[in-house]
């Protein structure tokens, strides 16, 4: 019977009964604005972000890794969604709401399928530039996407240029009220994001409280404007956008099956939300579990972000994922297991039976200044500005990831930031640091024969070669190699110290070979020194192992001593 | 005025003159046959292939830098030309000889532009393994492509599949005459490949003088199955289908250029095929210029291929490479430098002007005899056996990319064997080799605790690292940090030998910075020892060098010795 419940719960500290029980309740009423702000982001009903705040949450605790991660509706995959439906079908109508659904239900397939085939490490394909680049790429389509909201204007075309451009050319019809309603908010929200915990701390207020306080601000901006939109009638009078009616109650939980050709439209765009997801789900859950000294288990997560998604088709109709500020709110609020998490989410039932009157009349300007400050928060500048002075290959891989985003949108720009990952991988493998080395006059030390003062053995050619021989450099080895050779026209000996080397793939290994019989047939001896125990394991049953012309020395000292007893002075008899 | 001509020429060593002068006119008359069979292979009339073997050869003597690879009409370009133009026009028609020229154009522009921008290294993008793959597939293609030519039927459906499919389904309407025909053709030329030049040398020929009998059998069966079909007639009585008449005289110079929509269809297919040619092109000078202890610069041979496929557009319109046959021909003929390519280009255009009567009734049978026996010989088994004995990922790789090229075409199989490559790369990289040391007592060496007996300090965990850190692999060693340290409860230092670390990534870089502040936080201070020059003048203005609790020592023993000393017994104040 227990075998049921999730390791947390069975072995559930009664200490934290009472933390987790507030902090559910916390994060409830936090996530609301957002919630629905996600919700409309993706072009979805605003009534949507509640619901799959609701049984999406509660899959995910009873059955992911992560102690203190929280899911649910988030920018990155509510802009993803938008981006994907918006050319096939119109934001809102049923189609799109149909489609939404069947989306969340394949990335979810796809996720839960990667959890179980144990593809976890999957998400070691994209370097971290990479993704700060995809995201801040992303959250500049967010802030095109909001402008219009923003503005109090309506735009009907698709594409981001496309919007951009029909937004800026509406530019003189904007609702001024909405305009100061947004900016005043916007203006709110950044100096509780960026000031208002620092001055409390300042104040005296003690540092977790501070933050919390911050924390509330975006729900007191959202109150607060809803009331001077009641008070005032700005709706009715003004012209203000409000949400409008949300749907009380629970949702149907109808979902209308794919055909063959939705599938094919969609099946892409669910791989890469699947892709994004189990990026951003590990990267975050490793993150959070490491500040608390625990462990995740990156394949249970994954199963996890996939049954919530599965959940999320059903029950709400929305794509979910591992929320940066969701989950910072859950920490913050002090949850402790993921019981904060099934709090949240009876929470949120209770709201979406009893409450969803109240929201009728928020301004949707309110709700586009927190996701606008929300997207801002998302530019990584600070990566990139790293990136740039510790290694321009990566600020390169940044910057191209996101203008791929920009100009080829978010499936082509992914892509494209997989290929630069490994692109960078290869280029920095293929340039590998080579250097003719001697020994250390009186040690056993060998050093590169430019840099410090050693001795040599006249013919004998010592080459140390710092980076695992594979396909993509061992052309590079290849040309230092003769190059060398070419300048000790006596050469009769070459010594190869793999110290560094950790790998030889076959590519490298069948070059080796080849090398050893050229080497060979001039005269020239090649032999290996310092080869690791892998390396060596895997070679000895090799042509290069058997055919070898000189030897297998433990050290490069090894090899010094031999060929200084045994030393040829001439080439190899041919 | 000298500077006009290339530099082999301006020192050209006299002594060579003879054995170029024979070696050229030797190698005009053996790749004839091949030269016509390749054409054909490529869906364009035979004459392309001769054609080709004159200008293009000469480009690529005045400017590669080779000196004994020869470019020409090969397999892997013809079966290429034939998959990317067979579905969109009649093979043989005007139009589709047109885009044949289209697309030389096209590739040659591209590698002139890789060999120009020195992007001679985009040839490391692909393992061994893979091109290997990638050429057994095509020669697979190859076989089915030639099958309705040996059993003398016709077939006229697209695809490789069906095109199989309908072979097999004409297979009892085959012409016994040139069944029989090419199946003797077939035996004696691979009986010549395989065991005439050992049974020669066997009984007393000079190795050399039997290898170029061996290479002359493939010109010999040509000229006895012609003088066989004219003496019998089997072509008028008995339906053996002969090559034709072909055209005398010099190719109009005339090349239609390329509208934007043929642009559009040929774009991805020449890149391609320039990609393929770059591969192949410097492979194989690379392996030539070896065994005669030469240089070859990649970019140098990529501009010589790239003008070499643009004087092929104007002049036959057909694209060429460098081939294995043609350059073995060459060496085994003896040649010593581009000259006897400049011979043979001469021999090739007397031969055009004056004798393609000759070729009109050579048997098809016997040229799809010789391609498939050149095919056969592409299949590189023994590689695909050395790949399964040394690594497995490395077979799975091979065996991928091959079958890629015969479900999905000959560009996808491509484009899924770069993918290979650098998968296999990247999940090699990806599970590093991290060892826990202890110092073995009385050395200052430090080796494996769980192989070696040797001493610890209580508190302090050694690791070495044997790989570069980068984005794939840094959740690996950050997993394995924390389960050692979890693993030694009262842990106060963490020193990390990095001596077969050769380079850190943002990444990783980022994610270490995060575990020092993480283990700080904990009490346990992080040391760093061995760090090699390059990754410590990176790491010198970046925030992990100057936050990080530990020191940097110069070698694990100077870390030893200094905890020894001054080792704290606790952990850090917090």
């Amino acid at each position: 019977m227990t075998g049921l419940f999730p390791l947390w719960a069975r072995h559930y500290p009664r200490q934290h009964l009472g933390a987790d029980l507030l902090a559910g309740l916390v994060v409830t009423v936090l996530v609301l604005p957002q919630s629905l702000a996600y919700a409309m982001l993706a072009g979805l009903p605003p009534q949507a972000g509640l619901y799959v705040s609701i049984l999406p949450v509660l899959a995910y605790a009873l059955v992911g890794s992560s102690m203190t991660q929280a899911v649910g509706p988030v920018a990155i995959t509510a802009i993803m969604t938008f981006s994907v439906l918006s050319p096939l079908a119109a934001p809102g109508s049923p189609h799109y709401i149909a489609m939404a659904a069947v989306l969340a239900l394949l990335s979810g397939l796809l996720v839960l399928g990667f959890g179980l085939l144990r593809l976890g490490f999957l998400s070691n394909l994209l370097s971290r530039p990479v993704v700060s680049g995809f995201i801040s790429g992303s959250a500049l389509l967010i802030l095109v996407s909001q402008a219009t909201l923003l503005l109090g204007v309506q735009v009907h075309v698709a594409g981001t240029w496309g919007q951009l451009r029909a937004t800026l050319e509406q530019l003189p019809h904007a609702n001024l009220t909405t305009l100061l309603l947004g900016g005043v908010g916007m203006g709110v929200l950044w100096l509780s994001r960026s000031v208002l915990a620092r001055m409390l701390v300042h104040w005296g207020v003690v540092h977790s409280r501070a933050e919390m306080a911050a924390r509330l601000a975006p729900l007191l901006v959202v109150v607060v404007s809803t009331l001077v939109v009641v008070a005032l009638d700005l709706d009715l009078h003004y012209g203000v956008a409000v949400v409008g009616p949300v749907k009380s109650g629970l949702p149907d939980l109808a979902l209308s099956l794919p055909g063959f050709s939705e599938l094919g439209l969609l099946a892409i765009p669910a791989l890469v939300l699947a892709f994004i997801g189990t990026v951003q789900n590990i990267t975050m859950a490793q993150a959070l579990a490491m500040k608390r000294r625990e462990r995740v288990d990156a394949n249970q997560e994954l199963v996890g972000l996939g049954l919530s998604n599965i959940a999320a088709a059903f029950f709400g109709g929305m794509p979910v994922g591992g929320g940066l500020s969701r989950s910072a709110v859950n920490v913050a609020s002090g949850a402790q297991t993921p019981l904060a998490s099934v709090v949240s989410a009876v929470g949120m039932l209770c709201i979406v039976l009893l409450g969803t009157a109240w929201f009728a009349r928020i301004p949707l300007a309110i709700l586009a200044a927190s996701i606008v400050v929300a997207a801002i928060g998302m530019i990584d500048v600070a990566e990139l500005r790293r990136a740039w002075a510790y290694d321009r290959a990566d600020a390169f891989a940044f910057v191209g990831t996101a203008l791929g985003v920009l100009v080829l949108g978010l499936q082509l720009g992914i892509a494209l930031g997989v290929g630069l990952s490994l692109a960078t991988l290869l280029y920095r493998a293929s340039t590998p640091h080579i250097a003719v080395v001697g020994r250390i006059v009186g040690t056993e030390h060998f050093r590169n024969v430019e840099r410090h003062g050693v001795e040599t053995l006249p013919g004998v050619l010592f080459l140390r070669i710092d980076e695992s021989l594979f396909f993509g450099n061992l052309r590079a080895v290849e040309s230092r190699l003769l190059a060398e050779i070419a300048r000790l026209p006596d050469a009769h000996d070459v010594v190869l110290i793999m110290s560094a080397v950790n790998s030889v793939d076959l590519t490298a290994l069948e070059a080796l070979t080849e090398i050893q019989q050229d080497l060979r047939a001039r005269g020239i001896a090649l032999h290996l020194a310092e080869v690791k125990g892998p390396v060596q394991d895997r070679m000895l049953q090799t042509d290069l192992w058997k055919s070898l012309a000189g030897h297998v020395h433990l050290s490069g000292n090894a090899a010094f001593e031999c060929l200084l007893v045994t030393g040829r002075k001439e080439p190899l008899p041919l």
